[in-house]
């Protein structure tokens, strides 16, 4: 066949790209498996009648029918199936479909692909990899849960090889109330205009304010005194305070704003930070407490790539409801782009730590030997694909990024060549190991 | 909503399930690495024109669609996607597609799901995971690849905890030539009669190899005596000898079989054996010389678990031809059946070693202390969702089979209770590490 060409919207990672990938989704395994996060992955697919129930995005969804699929299988909507556009609702439908079985609070972490029909454009894919944490309760779920997924996130943030990343908090009860206290009849409605902030100047989000959310000026002015706030310690309470609003739900979304900010800002790396941000509201009806965005430096136009908040009810059966707080990190999204500007540097393409020379082919089951030997003590070894001179064998690795050569002597011994200082010294391969540094593939932000 | 009900042909693990098939697809991936495979995810989907070339399977194929697809996108075979039915296809296709940036021969493992419409029934699903190893050269691909492959796949095989496995190799070059050599017109005849040896009668398979491939009794009885033989040394050879049938091609697989099984026969263990079967044949067409099946004791309706071979020509582009040598073992139709009959046992249902208990919720803080020190030595540890009395906390941990509760004092010393025995020690959160056998769940064969 002739040479395919790639399918806009569907990125495939290079094997180096890939290390790097697998890199960031084993720290965040390995970090939400720390704090007693389950591993979930749910089927791809749901009944149409699932993934349209919210209808805000129906238009994205990958509708899947069977080659030869039956005429009454085609006309059911209970059998016609989608692919999933996110992991809640999939989430939501397990969690009802078992929860006899499971324990509750119940957490848990998925990482698994996603499908959306949209335009695709740098950041936006048809086909990505999310990465969620959810806690979900039983009939009741206590605030601790919301601090501890945003202390999980952050503390898994703050070890990823990316550019810097920036948490922002911020809380629904606490806006709403604060736009209650100062008479807004709407409150939605003020939020909707304040989403805008960050595409239109502060004139027009005020203009906004007085004709769609029915404010008049001095209140439009408290609303956009508010979202200008921010900071990394409770004192941010006390200039919300000093703007005079008061209401009961606003006292509540700025304790809980303080407990969330005073857990996470201390989690602060070079790569990390966390801050409460009155800005931030997040579009999504559902949300009812705690919200988080999360930005990267020098890729804000990718807008949030780490976003998530507190739900009341995940999902309900009519005689119970799952409140929940959970955070999805978008995977493909954050590194598709940094790859795309070679912003991530990997040591290498391959997990290969060693290439074991070979003199001629009859030495081959020697070299295999060898190889198993150093495999026993957990390195990665290649045997040479063929005979070809010493020289040829060494760009073999070269090219590959692979550090080490292996040389069995006529004699018996063995020697090792770093083939990036050209030191060669002789070693025994049932005791040597590479430098723990060499290890694995190096991958850092570059 | 009311409670959802499964999907035929989706299965879904349950927590500790999902930690069996993790433990699966680590040991998979760390010996692959091991052996200098590299990852490769490939996108999930292909246009339908790629997965209907090879027409045998064009059925099972689902087909996708945009909810609100454009209607030219609808007419266009080539923008019309299908997701992939196997590892092969896309690997094929990834290969042609950025051969000018791979370096050969190109060394990948493939661990994704793959989705068939097929009816669903015990071990054939519609949506399951593939584990894939295969090994492309550019033009030329030495025979030792498939040395090296069946070693990856034994090693990998002889670590899962499963039942007892028993890889069964063969060469079709061995049959082929066989069957040429006793003067067989059709040898692709013989072979799907041959390839029926399971199902049928011997004297069936005799009277098809006479009806339908125009043997004579003679013949026939040599093609039938041929698939008795077996062995786990060369010693098999002399009994293909013995049968005085010759032909080049013969001697060229029998070699190239021997070779084979002196590598991996070794690797025997209590859960993995591997042997020379002259019997199997692979019903598919475009293998060219090695083969494999596996089967799983106890399991053997399932068929073969784990399958593979020599392809020739894995994918060309008309200039060039890219041979290839791979396996694909079956992750979900090997451990769905397994969970069903409760056949693998799973210590705990979360990755959680401790829990560290709460005398009250003002206590919290000082307990995520605790817990983040226990953490900082990578020991997996939850803070207790509440500050229930203590017996109930520890039915909270034993319930999800995690095996220490930790217990600040308030003299500012620790203790830590293992529930499995109730003994209860004094601890040091600066220092304690949990056993290393518990550090992870453990998983067993059961």
């Amino acid at each position: 066949m002739a040479r395919p060409t790639p399918l806009s919207g569907f990125p495939e990672f290079s094997p180096a790209e890939r290390i790097a990938e697998q890199r960031v989704l084993d720290t965040l395994r390995a970090t939400f498996e720390s704090w007693g996060f389950a591993s979930l992955q749910t089927r791809a697919v749901e009944p149409m009648g699932q993934l349209l129930r919210k209808g805000e995005i129906d238009k994205e969804v990958y509708v899947l029918r069977r080659l030869h699929a039956d005429p009454d299988e085609e006309q059911d909507p209970d059998r016609t199936l989608g692919l999933h556009f996110d992991l809640t609702v999939p989430f939501a439908r397990y969690v009802l479909e078992n929860s006899g079985k499971l324990q509750f609070p119940f957490k848990r972490y998925q990482i698994q692909s996603v499908w959306r029909g949209e335009r695709p454009q740098e950041g936006r894919y048809r086909e990505f990899t999310q990465a969620d944490i959810d806690v979900v309760g039983d009939g009741e779920l206590p605030f601790h849960a919301d601090v501890e997924v945003a202390q999980v996130m952050a503390e898994a943030m703050g070890r990823l090889p990316l550019p810097p990343l920036r948490m922002q908090v911020n809380n629904r009860k606490l806006i709403e109330g604060f736009y209650l206290g100062l008479g807004a009849a709407d409150a939605a409605a003020v939020m909707r205009a304040v989403d805008k902030i960050d595409k239109l100047p502060a004139d027009a989000v005020r203009a906004l304010l007085v004709a769609e959310a029915g404010l008049d000026g001095d209140q439009a002015d408290l609303c956009l005194r508010l979202a200008t706030i921010s900071g990394t310690d409770a004192s941010f309470a006390g200039e919300v305070r000093a703007l005079g609003v008061e209401h009961p739900l606003l006292d509540e979304g700025l304790e809980e704003l303080v407990r969330v900010v005073e857990a996470v800002a201390p989690l602060a790396t070079d790569r990390f930070t966390a801050v409460a941000d009155l800005r931030i509201a997040r579009g999504l009806d559902y949300y009812t407490g705690t919200v988080f965005e999360t930005r990267m430096a020098g890729f804000e136009s990718l807008g949030s790539i780490c976003s998530g908040g507190r739900y009341d009810s995940l999902a309900s059966d009519g005689a119970k409801t799952y409140p929940g707080v959970g955070i999805s990190l978008g995977v493909t999204r954050t590194l598709a782009p940094l790859f795309a500007r070679g912003r991530i540097a990997v040591s290498r393409s391959v997990p290969t730590v060693v290439v074991v020379a070979l003199a001629d082919e009859g030495s081959r089951p020697a070299c295999q030997a060898v190889a198993a030997q150093l495999r026993a003590r957990g390195t990665a070894v290649e045997v040479s694909p063929n005979a070809a001179k010493f020289g040829k064998q060494i760009r073999y690795a070269d090219r590959r990024g692979i550090p080490f050569v292996w040389f069995p002597q006529d004699d018996g011994t063995h020697q090792v060549k770093d083939i990036r200082s050209g030191e060669q010294v002789p070693a025994d391969p049932s005791t040597w190991v590479p430098p723990a540094e060499d290890l694995l593939p190096s991958v850092v932000a570059g």
